[in-house]
């Protein structure tokens, strides 16, 4: 990853240098017209890894870790979810016992982008040694007594991205590996508020590359004598495509705006993750079939970003977790059980 | 209409004072809040009739016209749709032919919003005194001899607003009254562009109205010994109205900005008024759903903006034609036929 | 009504004459390809009124009755729902409390087919007079003192139905007035059983007859010098309206058999009545569309259809309340709260 | 292939023994809630490569191929589509020059599925030996010289399957390889309503598995305290599954029941392809989705019965055309340019 630095902004010349949330936004489209997983290591990077260390972390904590990470001589992870609980994170079982000066950890986290090749994971566990044992961040390199992180292997998603496991067995770090600033369920929530945000413009970066690649092909490709973007049905995919893109960006511009002038909250960020990712998946499929037979193959790229929107619509909150978010937001009522 | 003023902007003091494209759209929206065809009403008598009188007519005409119609003192028409002609003008039928210092107007206008009612019709028609016989448009009183103006009743949808017809028979007009500053479909065009960008935000309006209507009944009304906003089903359509309204909403934001700097091309339009009205006619529909029984009464708008919608989404260019000119638009080639 | 005697199969001469449940689904779809009203009219006097006397009644009530609602000379009404509780009727609030060989009723019921014009009210009440209060169902004729039944007007659905509510204040009625065959919700929700079959076939009769409209509009109106059928965009709607129309009178169909053999189970029904009446929603909506201009006035009937499907998907049932009906038959849990 | 001999009815004792074409849809759904790839497999042994050497061979032909290819001991394959015609096979170049007692082929057929395994293929070609150079059969030995079969590699959909070219330089074949009974298009097009037949019971079996797979996740996986199955928007999923394979399904026994009784016209059969494709394709999706996370890898079917589905949707006449066939029947018009 060496000298790319493609991290979130604000962060104090670690992340991006000088960049808005605008441009920020713009390269995770980018990143992801490529390829989904290349924004996911992005987004992990930066927004998972790096902002909480920045945001939570001690001066040691991020003298050690920031330059490394920013610099891509550094991977990370961060290890939230577990095998049983996805949708409501807060349910953890992972625990952090104080030991002295050290704390033992255990418990298992699954479904980790780059836990297999990090050097580093910010785990989020129960810290028994506090009131009510809330919810606390620690830095854990990956090579230490305790560790694994088997690698989740027969994805048919997210090829380009390595995911696995990270499990916890009697790991011991000591005392300052926890962040000091955070405390309770804000902490990995606010960093997926950060996720979230460069989703929301990276799923349109997906939806545009299938775009682009659909309506070059209905240009070039001829049956029944003629280019099949003449012919009613195919303008009609292409319009519609168009513009849901173009309202899908606009809602990240608008996402951009208020987070500059510190107005975003994070149902914002979830009704522009909640749509602009079920637009991509939409979308990628209408550009594969306007494909046909050759839509199916690894000539064109829209099946492939098919294939990558299913991960991206369940992860970072799955699609029905950000209608709830909505719902609450929108009535005041909680429908989550 | 009197004093209310709420016509198009930029018409040199003749419709809204100094107001910025947005804070036109604005006034849209909110008067489609209430109807459709208030909405309708305003947008006939600033983008369709003291547009084109502004833009393209004599200085005697506008001097004639314009403080009238801006006052609301007079109330005027525009005649282009034919009984044979809806999505293809450019077919029409009616003739203007030179007799002396007048033409004599000939055919069959119908779907006019306020022909019943108007004073002045701006009334397109094919020149006979021209080479090619181009379209060109003749402001013609409704009391001259010739003219009727049945009203269209029995209307399921807009019943807030008069539609009728306009039948033309040997109709003489001074030479004068033909718009001098425009020749060919590009007179009437330009006019509809102008409305159609009133209706791309009126939408969102009436869209609003009924998301508010249907969230406050979702908190208010309890079955199974609780407000219905409480369920998972209930938020799920909440929140997917407030996504779509939200995206509307940018998007003729985004036209407005565009406008605003002289960036605007009618296809940008077409893919509002599309997209923004279909958004408004599925999620009337949604919030109707919402009230249940209660739902299909005139005590509550949503059902009232739902059929309105419908003529929404049929007039001022149908839903397919904006497909059309967007399929045009993205590929160079025409689908029409 | 008089001579129609179109009311449900298997009452014993009193209903039509030997007719299979498929004849009897047939002609609720043709008289749903009328009008909505129509089909309610019916289902109301035959599935709602005259099945549970049959079914439930005693030999004195049925001798009463059923001949002259056979014959049409009677008018009854179904009174379940309530103000307050349409989705979750049993938590119904009407009592009936004994009081010597009397039973005295108080309560309200509301949105009641023919409620204003009927003799008879099927009225279902609370019964004080045994332990837990069960639900049971009472004969009630509707010119007993404390008996009123207000119109609702002000409707823009189902038009063609009179729709009124059951108001009773202290009514007394003969304790042989009680229906003595059936305890509990089972009553009622039988009789809707007995409906929602109806409405099942009626649906498609409703969106048979807008698809008729649509196909031979299209195949008469001309645009750009063509039949519009002969355009991609609209035959892509002409074959969706006759796939869906076609799977879902093979649905109804296989109520008829299911039926007919006594495997049906209210679940079966109320994926038909779920799925059909969403299915001719959704195409009464397309048909109009399809008419354009002319699609809005009354006189073509997809506009009055889509009217009216909003009540039918509403009533008897909403289509949500359906989709968890199928879903604790899917899963084995009740998620109604 | 060996014994299981899973082909098409009909077929005088070389394909399925004396069983019903619903017998023979149902086998197709269970082969389909495999893998569509099975399912392709004997739809093209039995429908595409059987179905015409018996119904347009001669004895000889018969003789010799039927009963190797009804005991799967030879693999045949159908060589229709072409590079540059897809959807409009009419349009064909593959050229069949009579010279002698021999015809000389040459051409380019490709998504031909089996053709690197097939023994034998079944090509369609312009035969230049007759007037107007009418399409017709040719049975062309796969070890021909001149014959070469390239694998399409890369594929994301239908990886079960083996697809590829048929290249044809020159090849020379007997006079006799030419089927005697058939010209024209008709003949090609009457093996596709055998193979799409086969398809329209298919897609049900994997649209069974998907909601099978569904159904039983969302009994056992918790959140929240409780199996997802009991929440409002899981139950929406699994309710309109079940309805849309209920359906289509229906739509499929329909189909059996015309084609025994010799009613079944292409286009009911192009009904039922397009509409259960695209269901099972809808509904694989949703089933992906519901099992979360462990919804991507290959432990469970859905995702992999949704990449399949892409395929199936665009092979067999793409869903479009088949909207299209059924637009012209509905109209009478055509609209395929």
């Amino acid at each position: 990853m060496g000298e790319m630095g493609f991290y979130a902004p604000n962060l104090d010349g670690y992340g991006l240098p000088n960049v808005s949330e605008t441009a920020y936004g713009l390269l995770m489209q980018e990143l992801e017209a490529c390829d989904s997983g290349l924004r996911s290591m992005a987004s992990v990077q930066g927004a998972l890894v790096m902002y909480p260390i920045h945001a939570f972390g001690s001066e040691a904590q991020k003298e050690r870790w920031l330059p490394a990470l920013g610099a891509g001589e550094a991977v990370g992870c961060f290890g939230l979810t577990e095998p049983e609980h996805g949708s409501n994170p807060s349910a953890m079982e992972t625990t952090a016992e104080p030991d002295g000066d050290e704390y033992v950890l255990n418990g298992s986290k699954t479904w980790i982008t780059n836990s297999p090749i990090a050097d580093v994971a910010v785990v989020w566990a129960r810290d028994h040694g506090e009131d009510g044992t809330p919810v606390r961040g620690f830095l854990v390199e990956t090579d230490r007594d305790g560790v694994t992180t088997n690698e989740i292997d027969e994805k048919l998603s997210l090829r380009a991205s390595i995911t696995g496991e990270i499990s916890l067995r009697n790991v011991r770090v000591p005392a300052e590996s926890r962040l000091p600033g955070v405390e309770g369920m804000k902490g990995p929530l606010s960093c997926l508020t950060q996720a979230r945000y460069g989703i929301a413009w990276g799923a349109v970066g997906a939806a545009r590359n299938c775009f682009e690649t659909a309506r070059e092909y209905a240009t070039d490709r001829e049956q029944f004598d003629q280019p099949i973007g003449g012919f009613q049905m195919q303008q009609d995919k292409l319009a519609e495509m168009a513009t849901q893109i173009t309202t899908s960006q606009l809602l990240a511009h608008r996402l951009a705006g208020l987070k500059e002038r510190g107005d975003l909250r994070p149902q914002h960020v979830s009704m522009a993750k909640r749509n602009n990712v079920r637009m991509a998946r939409d979308q990628a499929r209408v550009a594969r079939e306007m494909l046909g037979g050759n839509g199916i193959t690894t000539d064109y790229p829209p099946m492939r970003h098919m294939a990558n929107m299913e991960t991206v619509y369940t992860y970072e909150g799955t699609h029905d977790i950000h209608t709830l978010i909505l719902g609450e937001d929108l009535t005041g009522m909680q429908a989550y059980q």
